[in-house]
């Protein structure tokens, strides 16, 4: 049963389990929406996480996302990632006063590059799930000129570059072999630049063989067991 | 609670659920035993998988492993290799007509490239693990050689380079980035091996970063998801 909250002012879809032992705040990526990110993630609120899923800037019930036609769509993808980042905060802050319960993150594809700036940010949850994403912005397409100076930075400096602001929270990968979107070559080079910022046991990464730009349900229970190990 | 069975003649370490699900043959790992194996799999049995692990040969109450000081290590090594296949199969029939359930398999180190000798041999579990452990044989030191025909094929064409015989059962490899004793690298060559003949999402990989020769509990955790997608 799927419940529609307002937390710190926005649209947000939760999946609310008996007793719940955890909040997951779950991210959707671009051209996604809340519905699509929880119906991805079958089986955690059996496991007792409480789900909840805001809509992004401009994605769901709050407007049309950026145009891949616009000449400033990775601008505009990232000031999307930037907001919702800090809405992001917000949500997670209000929903831990209603339920005063530990709080993890997942998110997909944009959503992960979203955890990942989270992450970068000092944000500081038990343990995180970054589906199909990657640490680093996208390829800037030739002819996209970069005018906000905050996507600008992104682009200087990715958040999977900062891992020493990560603080070590446990941060599993899961990607595809045939990722044409984000491509497995994203991801490693992911892991590579945090590694040396980590303990042992807590990055890891789950590769599948086949798998293309879709959180597919073996990642879903992968990334459960993950989180589970954090509770 | 453990209880001792012996099936097919052998010495087997039992953990049984109330309303077991599935069979998991385990096996271990070279100066491993039945006990270390079960030790290593916490909470399979909570999730119904009825365990089961045999001694290999020369190990556990069945006698000494293989000394490193023998001038036939190598060789010795193999022939427990080839040896448990064998038993594993028999213990497999017997565990299968005493329960009638699905069957799993597990292996550690060792035991994993068992895990490969047994599917390139046409041996059909529901899914099976690989933990720190690959499809090829351990190189061979300078100085050994191998008399018995049958290890010398094992290193002529490996399991991991028949991968048209593994018949696409879903294979998970777990592994730590620090594996000192087999290299990550031998267990990504695996997978590069068996991609060709497996289906989409069958086969993975679980990288632990950070983690040695060990099967530790977050791999542990992670490998019963992917069994238990299976089901």
């Amino acid at each position: 049963m799927e419940e529609r909250l307002v937390l710190d002012g926005l649209p947000v879809l939760a999946r609310i389990p008996e007793s719940p032992k955890a909040l997951l705040l779950a991210l959707h990526g671009l051209q996604g929406s809340k519905e699509l990110i929880l119906s991805l993630l079958p089986g955690y609120k059996e496991a007792g996480f409480l789900l909840l899923a805001p809509d992004a800037p401009r994605h769901g019930e709050r407007g049309r996302p950026p145009s891949a036609k616009s000449e400033h769509y990775v601008e505009e993808v990232y000031q999307v990632a930037l907001a919702f980042a800090e809405e992001a905060k917000g949500v997670a802050e209000e929903a831990q006063s209603r339920y005063p319960l530990p709080l993890f993150l997942a998110g997909g594809s944009l959503g992960a590059f979203v955890v990942h700036l989270l992450l970068s940010q000092g944000f500081r949850p038990q343990a995180a799930l970054a589906f199909i994403g990657s640490g680093f912005p996208m390829k800037l397409p030739q002819g996209q000129r970069l005018e906000d100076p905050r996507v600008a930075a992104l682009y200087g400096t990715p958040p999977a570059l900062k891992g020493e602001t990560y603080g070590g929270v446990p941060l599993l990968h899961l990607h595809g072999t045939k990722d044409l979107i984000v491509p497995l070559e994203r991801m490693e080079r992911t892991v590579e630049a945090l590694r040396p910022h980590y303990p042992e046991g807590r990055l890891a990464r789950f590769v599948e063989e086949g798998a293309g730009h879709t959180i597919t349900p073996l990642m879903a229970r992968v990334g459960r067991a993950f989180l589970e190990a954090w509770l």
